[in-house]
Order: structure tokens, then C-alpha cells, then sequence
């Protein structure tokens, strides 16, 4: 089976795996698992000063990313792509979507998570300054994925989560060492609710003690305790939450 | 002026300041304007082979990492800024939060983010595994924030998230370099909404030009076409949002 495949386009190449290079994920990529190819897009630059900015037309404080400088490394990207497509069976190979890390974009999901991690692979733009010029993100038919309301230095560290998000889910790499299936957002168990309280040893810590059905040995009063927590945490949490699982039940 | 201060729990001390060294966060790092320290978990383990975690009561797969090694590293790192206290005004110094990563928590959002520009600092605990023993959580008065809907291999990409969008809050770190003040989920311009499209040299690429208005040198009528797309952007891309900033304006 090929390597789930990521490759990365960013000015500050240096950031990359970073995290992704330590614990399961680093382990993963070291082991064939995933790769991950990173393009310095100032390398795709028309200057001898390497610039990919310039001001924006309106006006305004700050830069925007040139549509041509960011074509010309989308069109690398899409060539690193095409080579490796040759050496498997065309038919069979799903496209990679190509996503611009940006807060304007849809909200990722644990749902777009999975589309990811069973697909191919993903080509991730990474924007500075203000933004990237409109035209090359219309031109190139790219995503825009925000990984939460808030806005961060670039696209780089929301890269690194959506990377970090997919990989753990990639078959091998989480072993038996913690369980993707019966977390919060995950397919089963209790599916769309957040997580339920856990506890481990010791059984009693500064006058704390673990909740009784816990240490019952009985499976199903467990199951239902469990379930019980976590509706309770998410209807008081995440209302939002909450009521799209109610709906979803109703 | 005290730097604003971070202090992280992780067992990967490795993955920081991991992207956090570079670009503008890796400057204001090295020129004092924000401060890291990272406590390894695993020096506070009782045993010899630092053990950190153990199995959940009640059964399922995965660990929980101990109620107690926890509490002995939060102990630690409260000690930290206790320090750090003692050379300022006690009757002036705001307390610094204690986070914890995790996607039970209330979701990151620009307000908290620049909440947390605004005060000392904040003590970071990453979990890993299944997640950290819920004793401890209530007795040390922890915060669960989760930087969105997905789920992580442990906190530690999360953590460099909301630091990133923290220290580019920070004063002077940002300079000149882009406008913290009218991006999406910005103070001031278009507040509460997603930012409109951006466009910049050359005014034609590959048969696309730039919109007329953005080059008629008009302040105002650019004004009013920016406004428009960000409104039009975050109804047809975020009704969620859409609903807030029309009822925030009605």
C-alpha cells in the first residue's frame, strides 16, 4: 500500500515535521507510513530578492501572497503528484485536494479528518502575511480549511494540527497504544458526544476516590455510567453539540 | 514590562518551541517579549521507569495519565510563577490560567486568545493517551479548552496553536509586518466577520484581473466593496457567525 502523502508549501520550510517528527507520528513517517515533501515557496519566487508579497490593491496595512508565485509552487506541487501517480494503477487513484490553511475557510472536522486520512494524501498551502491573492485559489480549485475562530501567525501551525489529526488515524500507526474509536467525535461508542470523565490509579488520591461503578466489575453498569457522563458533558458544554446528536437520534 | 510567560507540560519537551522558534514568534522569543518554559512530566513519575499513566477504571482500551504525577508537575510549575511573582506588585499581578488541551474543553475563539494576550501568561498542560485522571482537573481548578472539533494525538499541537495566536497579539511583535486589527474575528473593521477577498500584483494573471473598484483609488467605495464580501463570504461560508453578527447588530 503506498504512503499516505503530504506535501507542504510554506516559506518557513524549517517548521516541518517539527512536531510531526517526535512520538507516533514522527515513528509513522520514519516507517513509510505517511511522507511528506515541504516546498519553499519562496523557491518559485521571479526575483533575485525572492519576494512572494506585495500590497494589497485597495489598500491597507499588511501583504498579500502573489497569485503567480503561488501558482508556479501549486504547479510543483501538482508535478511531485503526477510522479508518483505513474507508478500506480490510474484508475484507482483518488485525487489529493489541495487546502489553503485560512480562518476564512470551512471548520475542519473529525468528519473531513477521515476523508483525509482514507484518500491519497493532501497538498497544503500555507498563507503569511495578510493572505493569498484571490485569484490563484479560484484558478487552482483550492480548499480553504480553518481549524478554529481565531487567527493565527500563518498557515503553518494549523498545518501541522490537520497533519497531526490525520496521521494518528492512518492504519499502523496508533498500534494498540490508545484507541481512536470511542473518543470524542469518533465513530463509535458514543458517537458525536464528547468524552466521558476517566480516573486511574491510585484508587484514592488527596480524599478523591474513583466513582464506585468504576471498580464494579460490572461491564454494561459501566457502559451506561459512561454514556450517562458524557450526554451530560456535552449538553452543558456544547449545546451545539448536543443538538445536533439529539437531532441525529430524534 | 514582564514578558508574557508560558509555561508547558509534555512528556515531548523536544516538539517546543518546535514552528513557535521561527518568523515572528522565534524573534519576540529570542527579544524577550514572551518567555517558555517546558517541564518534562516525566521527571515528576514515583518510579524508576518514569511512568506517567496507567490503566483507566472501568476498563477500555488506552491509559490515563496519573491524577498525582500530574498534580506534582502542576505543583511545579505553580512554583514557576510563583518566582516570577515575587519580583513584581503582588496586589497588581492578574493569575495566570491553567489550560488544559483537550476537545472536552469550551473552543478557542479570538476572545480568549486575546484575553490571554492581555494577562501574565498561562501554564499549559498537554495530555497524551486517552487523557488525564479527572481528579486532578477539578483540584487544581484546570481549564479545557479545545483549539477545535477533531481529535489530536496529544496536546502538544494544540498548545503551539493557541500560543501562535497568542504572542502575535503581543505588543510588538507584529510591528509592521500585517494588522492584527482588520483580519476575520479582528477588533475593529469588520468585526465578526470572515475577511474579504485580497488581491495583489500583477492587476492581470492569466486572463484574471483585480476588481475594478480596488484600483479606482476611491477609499470609500473600496470600503463598502470589502464590507460587502465579507458579509456575502461569512453568510454563504459561516451562517453560524452570520446569525451572531446580525444579531449583534440588530
Amino acid at each position: 500500500m503506498a504512503a499516505w502523502r503530504s506535501v507542504v508549501l510554506t516559506i518557513f520550510p524549517e517548521m516541518f515535521p517539527g512536531p510531526l517528527g517526535q512520538s507516533l507520528a514522527g515513528k509513522a513517517l520514519e516507517g513509510g507510513i505517511w511522507s511528506l515533501d515541504v516546498l519553499d515557496i519562496r523557491d518559485f519566487a521571479r526575483d533575485k530578492h525572492r519576494s512572494v508579497d506585495d500590497a494589497p490593491f485597495g489598500g491597507g496595512a499588511g501583504m498579500v501572497m502573489r497569485p503567480d508565485v503561488v501558482d508556479t509552487a501549486l504547479a510543483a506541487a501538482a508535478q511531485k503528484w503526477a510522479q508518483e501517480d505513474s507508478s500506480d494503477d490510474q484508475a484507482t487513484v483518488k485525487k489529493a485536494p489541495v487546502i489553503y490553511l485560512s480562518p476564512r475557510g470551512r471548520l475542519l472536522t473529525q468528519d473531513l479528518v477521515r476523508d483525509l486520512a482514507a484518500g491519497p494524501g493532501v497538498t497544503l498551502l500555507c498563507g503569511r502575511y495578510e493572505g493569498v491573492d484571490e485569484r490563484v485559489l479560484e484558478a487552482r480549485d483550492v480548499l480553504e480549511v480553518s481549524v478554529g475562530d481565531y487567527i493565527l501567525s500563518g498557515g503553518e501551525p494549523a498545518a501541522l494540527v490537520l497533519m497531526d489529526a490525520v496521521v494518528r488515524l492512518l492504519p499502523g500507526v496508533m498500534g494498540n497504544v490508545t484507541s481512536p474509536d470511542e473518543e470524542s467525535f469518533g465513530e463509535q461508542g458514543f458517537e458525536g458526544l464528547l468524552e466521558y470523565p476517566l480516573y486511574t490509579r491510585p484508587a484514592e488520591w488527596q480524599g478523591r476516590t474513583v466513582p464506585e461503578v468504576l471498580t464494579s466489575g460490572h461491564h454494561e453498569k459501566v457502559r451506561r455510567w459512561r454514556q450517562a457522563q458524557a450526554e451530560e458533558i456535552t449538553r452543558t458544554r456544547r449545546p451545539d453539540l448536543w443538538a445536533r446528536y439529539t437531532k441525529g437520534r430524534g
